[in-house]
């Protein structure tokens, strides 16, 4: 619904709304069908335009999804031919992103799936996920490249169904790698929400395998088309849970916010989109820090994690013990734990009358 | 809205429709409550039903979800003297399922979730199922029991969110246990398919990782409360897809049906109802065996497949050259795949109208 | 996982926390299989409870749910003796609501749906409804009670999938009653979100009809199982612009919060969460008349109903002028809307920073 | 995926495979553009392709969404330049459907919503579509056309939210126009199976309120994007309950197959898509008439149905009698009901067993 900018133009747009940094697909910046010298050429301008608004480029990633060639898969396409070409065209991207200094790139396999599970067998689909990563991490280490890879799961759309739909079954195929170290996670608000997923209970999980290496951060109404929308937009309060997990346990990636300013906006409304994103995140980071000031709140979490306790380790004695130990269910059954008190003074944070 | 049966009229009605086994959790045989001479002799009546049917028990699994003492978790409490009777209670479940002969052990953490993200840290909470997996791993090799572990992931109900939503989730969280290889999956239709994700993608996942144990089969409709219906009773395209899978790949574990029938239905009804899963998955079963024997279907499946060939295997030389190859874009986003065709062939498979 | 309390109990319990009525199925108040003097004691040491905190009824409804004779419906049930024993409870009910104060009376049908389309036809089942309601409104004339109903619409659980599944359905079948001006809609948050709808959208249009009755206020996340948490705890976002129209249009009826406790609480929890419901309303209240004081947003508004004007009267000439009419399409395509801008401000306004 | 073919060729494909009829968007067959005498052409070539392959067109519609003046809505949108330019726009394409033919005139108000409550009142809203339907109603009988209208719900996308979002909210608006009697609904099994509802029970309604006018056949599966794919390709047992219906209420209005090749097809694959829905539905109709015909399936409907009776006619003396009946509410709840062996032998009917 609007014209759409050259990528010098978006950098400058984001320089003026403050951002840090740019990401991009590969077409993105230069088309796919582009001569050696024009991209050389795109490659110049945009380095310059980098270097006029002082953004970087933490991140980028191929665009497998856009061209005909790839209406069935990329990496688990049925065409071997296509499965090539597809390793050949992220061999390419990955050094244009290196050349523009990116430090982690992106895996979305927007077209890995089926719409019909008579067409393409699943497992033999991750197994040339796996097969594709695998000779992509060799390339990277073969360069000697520092960058590390982020999967980013989807359930669905533009496929019936896409392989690697959340970020668990991501993480689960990563131990599957033969350089399972250097790839991990991309983790996208609006994709585990599609599938009405907890998408706080997906980061921590990420989180606690050290496999956080990028998030996406929009906003979606759950079963929905993805919707992409400025961050905190949507649900706020799930918003405030992330910017507070991410801000507590001292996540140093980037911050990515991989949205879409709504159809209706003009570019002063596209700004306002970007500073929205960006400000929401600040204010929401704010009240994480209350939170954890709140006297209240942290009178009640001192009360509900009481009598906490190191785990039981194993050991015969240990289990014998346990075994034999006599517990008053009931007394357990009828402690009382103050939660609605705990997230209505949550509620009231967020909403800035306490 | 019907009058429950004992353990033993249960045995003998699933004995009357044909049932191979009966999986039971700790209080379905032993009330919890009873006396330790009150549990042996439901466990005599129990084995003397099993002996007269003729049926075994393939698994056993804990009921950690009903009373109030696990009302915020069992393992994942917040809590330490409820995460330690729940390893009691575990321990004393697991030696009543290995005396009644169940090889397979699940873990069906209802109530490990919460509502708020504030009452509970996600991280902790995987650290914590962790922890007891991990105990329980070693009591039961200490005790020289051959019981395998199997995970049943669930997205939610009855707690807002469920910690280890998917097979996928499941699936990660056993790569980071001390005994992985004694811990697989358990998947259901239901669990999966309430968050609206293809399960034969799950299951097929759980195959590729050698961590399929054991399944439950019924029927969901997608973004629901927790069906359980018939197999099949929702979806019998679905339901073929996995029957045929389960199949074709050799899976050699238990098939069972953990469904409810209607409310609506007295006891005859129930033996309709049990009857009816087993009937439809041999049905369907048959119907895979047909689809896989149809020369038509066959010839789409080799045209689909032509020109396939081994992986490219990384060296600098492989990627070298590749990078270099000219590849023909258009004319592979030009060739024509038969999907349609294919999927509509398996519908008629599928309807018995070829 | 709570001892039930008494009626009179929950009376007083809900004085305590200052709650304006109290609103009762028979059953809750009237246990199904009390005799006529049973009855009348309990009537009166309720109203006795009543009197001595100043609660009123201002709604009253029947369960014809919890009853195993009403396991395949009430009032759209294929056995005629059970629709005719749905119909003599619902008087009974009546009487009692009545007695009791209650100027609404709800019809929530949990069990008039279906989890096979083949047992039950579903225009049948429209038809039954529709006698019923008919019946019982010429009931509430006849004995001169001043009652209007309410419908209480809802897709699922505990049937596979319920007649009148939203708003929109209610409100058609209205159109058909003999008494349809007696007769509108209890719409409640939970129960159009389960279904991924716009809870705000559906209450416009009840109230656009002249048909909100009556409000249930709780909250809920999309796709799920039937979660009735405390007003604001999932989306505070939804609930602000849900508080925002019930104000603005000057709505007169109950904000019933027909929500639960969090099963971790005792009933000091419980308080808290009455509290919490009633609080959150009115901060979000208080929020509602912010908004519409903003200057900032007030002139966002007025730029985008700028040139707003009466609608266009159909008469034949006004059609042959428009017809010839010349629009500049290019221009009318080209104008930004300021809506990231307006809804980042309401974001704002929600997070108490402006 | 596929270059786009022009509206002749689309004619002779579809009278290829044999369909009966093509409907169309104003811009399908003129592009927004074209002059008078473009279009005079346009129609004239469209005229002798159907007068070629003896297609008709039963309904057309206009495209009030793929312009970037209707980016916020047509006949609800803000600007009232926009509202004016819809109207007229769909004037000249009400022209243009009858002068092809059509009889069926189809209202989805694709961008009618918000992507924020902020932005758009949802009463205005509404009162915005009213009026518009309105002045259209007059238009067409003004011009003395026998054409009528039929609404097209759904609940998401493009929008974040599109008003009018069921067949239930559709259905109840009809009941607030000027024409109802000219107005009714063109339900789409996508559309409603994008929110989780059951398809089949918004169409009964329709059919039961006299406004089945036109229907859109395809299929979805729940909680996801609009998928459009080959009717019956999601779920067979689904189609199958709709076809019967259509068959068995004896609908004579079009079976309009409103769906999407994968994008895999090339266009002999989309005559395969196109074959296997009209083929898909006869398999159907086939079994529907198999399902009536079976005599233990008419044998278990007639014992559910036992003791069926008119309805209760009220008056003071049946309400009276009724109240003072006695039921037996014990043996009411004990009844047994068939269901799992009806719906069993559904499922064996639909698989082609029996």
């Amino acid at each position: 619904m609007r014209a759409a900018l050259s990528p010098v133009e978006l950098v400058h747009l984001l320089g003026e709304v403050g951002a840090y940094g740019v990401n991009f697909h590969d077409n993105d910046l230069v088309p796919i069908d582009a001569t050696a010298a024009e991209r050389d050429q795109i490659v110049r301008d945009f380095k310059a335009a980098l270097a006029a608004t002082g953004l970087v480029v933490p991140m980028a990633t191929t665009n497998l999804f856009g061209d005909p060639a790839f209406k069935d898969g990329a990496f688990t396409s049925n065409d071997p031919q296509v499965r090539a070409y597809a390793l050949q065209k992220t061999m390419h991207a990955i050094d244009l992103g290196v050349e523009c200094g990116a430090s982690i790139y992106v895996f979305w396999g927007g077209r890995e799936g089926a719409e019909s599970d008579a067409a393409k067998d699943p497992v033999e689909g991750l197994k040339r996920f796996r097969e594709a990563l695998n000779f992509l991490c060799a390339y990277v280490k073969d360069q000697g490249y520092t960058l590390k890879f982020a999967l980013e799961p989807k359930p669905n759309e533009p496929r019936g169904d896409i392989y690697l739909a959340t970020v668990g079954h991501a993480l689960a195929l990563i131990n599957t790698l033969d350089h399972a170290e250097m790839v991990g996670l991309n983790p996208e608000v609006a994709h585990e929400t599609m599938a009405g997923l907890n998408f706080l209970h997906g980061v921590a999980q990420a989180w606690d395998a050290g496999k956080l290496f990028h998030i996406d951060l929009n906003d979606q109404a759950p079963g929905r088309y993805d919707q992409d929308f400025r961050f905190g937009a949507v649900n706020p309060k799930n918003a405030f849970f992330l910017v507070k997990f991410l801000e507590d346990v001292g996540y140093d990636g980037s911050r990515h916010f991989d949205a879409h300013a709504y159809r209706t906006e003009d570019y002063e409304g596209v700004k306002d989109f970007a500073r929205g994103c960006m400000r929401t995140y600040l204010i929401l980071k704010e009240k994480a820090q209350r939170w954890n000031a709140d006297g209240e709140i942290q009178a009640l979490l001192a009360e509900i994690k009481a009598g906490d306790q190191a785990p039981i380790v194993y050991s015969a004695g240990a289990a014998s013990e346990l075994k034999a130990h006599s517990f008053d269910r009931l007394a357990l059954g009828a402690r009382g734990l103050p939660y609605e008190r705990l997230d209505q003074l949550t509620v009231e944070v967020l909403l800035g009358v306490r």
